[in-house]
């Protein structure tokens, strides 16, 4: 019984929230990651978004296919256009995983700077890993790291 | 052949991508959505992104459960801060899905400015729609709409 409900109580409050009520909640309950697991659902997983801030001051987001190397995040850019808007940019990266039929999921969240590969050497190490573009459209030789400043996670468990 | 490669033509550029050779190239190509399927994709999924532009000035990618009501995106919010942070913002609301078998996917983009639902019926009118939060930690009465100004999607087909 909610102690809101009791004699002498106020009235209840219809967006309370009271934790002894949680028990008969069966809903997954959010969870904070560490930095080693939000790591390795970083290795996990091939497609991620990438947030920046457009021209007009909004946020865009982006799935890009990408590869998590050496404590960054590592993608081909889409175009020169996209690519000269990020560089040098504070963006943040999400992977999410998630089902609708248990209602359970995670999310990691990497924000830093975004920069260009310029470096011959750099680059060269980033071909050798093999990331191919999933799209053949265009050609992709440009790439992009971000740097993480913060990589956060959050998971639904039951 | 490559024309580029021909007896005094020029050296081939690396980074050139000529249409020609795509016929060889099996990769799925990218193609633009029509506002009508990304409005379908959009009713045919549970879960997207919102993202946003933190305190500090940077982008910020969410998931949240949602809807797609009237029009615009409807979801519950996780947090009071959150919610008087995105309140009145331009944001971008981001749903994909993906396979990383056959490499090809498909992403719909909802820009625009978010408000929070403060009039009772339309309140009321969100409620009966049976949008259940997925994690039971927090409650969250307060709705968020997202009402586009722009709605563009991409899918990647072979």
């Amino acid at each position: 019984m909610n102690a809101r409900n009791q004699p002498g109580g106020t009235r209840p409050d219809p967006f309370a929230f009271d934790p002894k009520d949680a028990t008969i909640d069966l809903r997954p309950h959010l969870v904070e990651l560490t930095e080693r697991r939000c790591i390795e659902l970083l290795e996990s997983i091939p497609v991620g978004r990438i947030a920046f801030t457009a021209d007009d001051g909004g946020p865009i987001v982006l799935p890009v296919n990408y590869t998590w190397f050496e404590g960054s995040v590592a993608f081909r850019t889409l175009d020169r256009e996209l690519q000269d808007l990020i560089d040098g940019q504070f963006v943040c990266f999400e992977v999410d995983e998630w089902s609708a039929e248990t209602r359970t999921g995670w999310s990691v969240l990497v924000r830093g700077a975004a920069r260009e590969v310029t470096q011959w050497a750099e680059r060269e190490q980033l071909e050798s890993i093999g990331l191919v573009p999933w799209a053949r459209d265009v050609w992709r030789p440009r790439w992009i790291r971000v740097e993480p400043t913060e990589i956060t996670g959050r998971e639904l468990v039951r």
